[in-house]
């Protein structure tokens, strides 16, 4: 009889790999991380000795989620600024709070925070965009949560590096080196926006980015302004100037993508740039709504993404999901625009693809790794169940994740975090806000 | 030493009115059902002899949600036809699975089931339009559940009753009548919409509505074929007609109005119609995005609702507020436009405005009901708090409401159902989701 390491007996399973595939009553097989078999629960249970067995009858298995953009550790921050229009948020909130604030302790803590969030809602994978992404590293491999740390590049000093030369550097030899080979870890250059970054920066990070294989994740035509502010300064709209410097392709990853003329969907296709939806980011800041149904007709991989909780404010990727499923159907006018398995293929597959990891994560399949999620259903808010796609989509709260593996580490079981105090994450986070409310009194008049 | 029945002592209080007021570490003193003090808590404790003793130090207590439109009973079709363009939902899936289903054991069962859902995320009212309202009404005080039941009207014969006479008849005898001077039942007519109601019946309502002092709730300019195809019919957009009928007035709940012209939305403002918002709803049949900005600058009081589980599809108010608050930023192109506090006062005191029990319900002031939702803020989403106002839009989840009271009694208390059972409703969604499944799977080729 072989051995696998844990068994996993669900009531429906959702694979995303074929797309549409709905599976009753089957089992998980799991082994040194990697998911070694599926098949029907009463084959598993003849003919598996399983180290762990989990029974889940009510509920749903699906891979886990991908978070592919956020700032991790603005968690500390949620909340300091709401209903701002975006100019005034950045200039007289989150920027003197970064200023102030942001140092290698509060992005340690302001990510654990987040990871704990984003365990507890079966988000297993997070691709991140912030100063210090040493310790986000540091910190994922700490808390074994999936992460692509995006290593920031901006010209202007900020506490982490002084000028574009010192970010690129400092996020090669911290990040991109240290972490090359790690089972966990993969990482990508982060380039705040093109109105922060100068023609010869782009060419630098091209020519580093080509030489170590890396990603380039970019906020992309997120407003209006940003554009107008492009094409006044450049004669060019942000994408255009992406062009012609040569980053617009597989590796470029735009996120946000909220103002798309038809061409440039057409030429993001062609390309083969992924895009990076954040749909309650961008209404919350005004900045529109993006043409997901579109966009994926075009043939771009458009991924899903929380953004950071300084302008969303939780780091919840089923609502993510949720909100991208309906208002892909008012913006397109259409109500069968993005059905929830497509909803939920963006949240998980199209997250790997964009961020590279599609032979490892984003479905079910003999071989991948084991990072999975497993919804209980049995709530009454998801009752009856006809369609348990429909209800992971349009019902679920993440209060009802069970269980989530990363690699086949139990690290949310019942509903709670197996190796992380969040005691000791609520005890860290109330002393940030004391110090942080403390000073805002302080300075105002 | 006075006697109060019940004292809460709460972290953060927001009553609501005045509007924009936060209140930390005070007490509400509730008797015979009634708010009888609004104190600091340390005050209440030296003041007050309570019967009950409830402490919560990181909570946040708000008045109960007002849920202003659903269709209770829907959710036995929850999921049941989801992602499918409006015509084919309603033609394929809603109409032939009410003709099937509808009669008094369904409505009986579906509305305790959302009456549970509704309690356990805070909502303690909510205004229904659906077939055998006497069944609404009777579950709701079973319940203890503060419900506006609308008594249907249509031309056509459903399983409640044959014709427009016979709609308005049984309306009136058995809720309008036998609900008269009930205390947590009101009523009022709810014709389906103009599509589907003769000018003569909406001038036999009228009367009706007049003589029994009572409101009528409408679904009106929900989406734009409905305005097209009155058009063709009669010259008029549905809501003219209506003015030509007599029924534009103070007593007119437009429920969705997700198209309003300029002029239309003067006219609303200046006849004092109320309008009920459900974002998601409008969101997922592809209607569009209302104009809550512009309705509310123009003094309309806009309430908000969750719709039915047949297009939501959960009965999520706190999702609703956020939602609402979100889409406001995008359709106005403001990110400061319906802040949390706004947002708040939409689904609490608004609500009750639209339904006419703002005397009664829908803020924290001294002799209006104890109707009132104790929220937890420890939960990771929801940590730092800088301002509980922004939390409770922006982060909270269902499961973070802790208690719930309707005329000061406990009805959620630790996030459980202090006075139903949980267990009975699941085994009865559970029996009818088997009948309503076999059903299907029969009648498919």
């Amino acid at each position: 009889m072989p051995h696998c390491d844990t068994l996993i007996l669900a009531g429906w399973c959702i694979p995303v790999e074929p797309h549409g595939l709905i599976l009753t009553d089957h089992a998980i097989a799991i082994s040194d991380g990697r998911i070694i078999d599926i098949l029907p629960a009463a084959d598993a249970r003849r003919r598996y000795e399983a180290g762990v067995l989990v029974e889940r009858p009510n509920h749903l298995l699906i891979p886990g989620l991908v978070n592919a953009h956020t700032h991790a550790a603005m968690t500390l921050f949620r909340g300091l600024a709401d209903d701002l229009p975006l100019g005034r948020w950045l200039k007289e909130a989150i920027w003197p709070a970064e200023m102030r604030w942001v140092g290698a302790e509060m992005v340690r803590d302001g990510t654990r925070l987040a990871i704990a969030e984003m365990l507890l809602g079966g988000c297993t994978c997070f691709s991140d965009q912030y100063f210090f992404p040493e310790i986000v590293a540091e910190t994922a491999v700490d808390m074994n949560m999936r992460a692509m740390v995006g290593t920031p590049v901006v010209e202007f000093p900020t506490p982490w590096a002084e000028n574009a030369t010192e970010y690129l550097d400092k996020g090669a030899e911290l990040v991109h080196d240290r972490y090359a080979d790690h089972p966990l870890i993969s990482s990508c250059f982060a380039p705040h926006s093109t109105s922060s970054v100068s023609d010869k920066t782009f060419g630098d990070m091209r020519v580093m980015a080509d030489q170590l294989d890396k990603r380039i994740q970019i906020h992309l035509h997120e407003s209006a302004t940003e554009i107008e502010d492009s094409v006044a300064a450049t004669g060019m709209r942000p994408f255009e100037r992406l062009e012609r410097l040569g980053l617009a392709n597989a590796s470029l990853m735009a996120v946000h993508a909220v103002h798309l003329q038809d061409d440039e969907i057409t030429r993001f296709a062609e390309a083969g740039v992924s895009i990076t939806h954040c749909p309650r980011s961008n209404l919350k800041l005004a900045d529109g709504i993006a043409r997901t149904t579109d966009m994926r007709n075009a043939g771009i991989c458009v991924a899903l993404g929380t953004d950071g909780a300084g302008s969303n404010n939780v780091l919840d990727m089923l609502g993510e999901m949720r909100t991208a499923a309906l208002l892909a159907k008012a913006q397109s006018g259409d109500a069968s625009s993005l059905p929830a398995a497509d909803a939920l293929q963006m949240a998980t597959l199209d997250g790997a693809r964009a961020l590279g990891l599609d032979e490892v994560i984003g479905s079910i399949k003999t071989g991948k790794a084991a990072d999975l999620a497993c919804i209980d259903l049995m709530h009454l808010n998801s009752q009856p169940v006809y369609d348990p796609a429909s209800q992971l989509v349009y019902t679920v709260q993440p209060h009802q994740v069970q269980d989530v593996w990363i690699g086949g580490r139990h690290q949310v079981e019942n509903g709670r975090l197996t190796h992380v105090d969040p005691v000791d994450i609520l005890k860290r986070t109330a002393e940030w806000r004391q110090r942080i409310q403390t000073h805002r009194q302080q300075e105002r008049p």
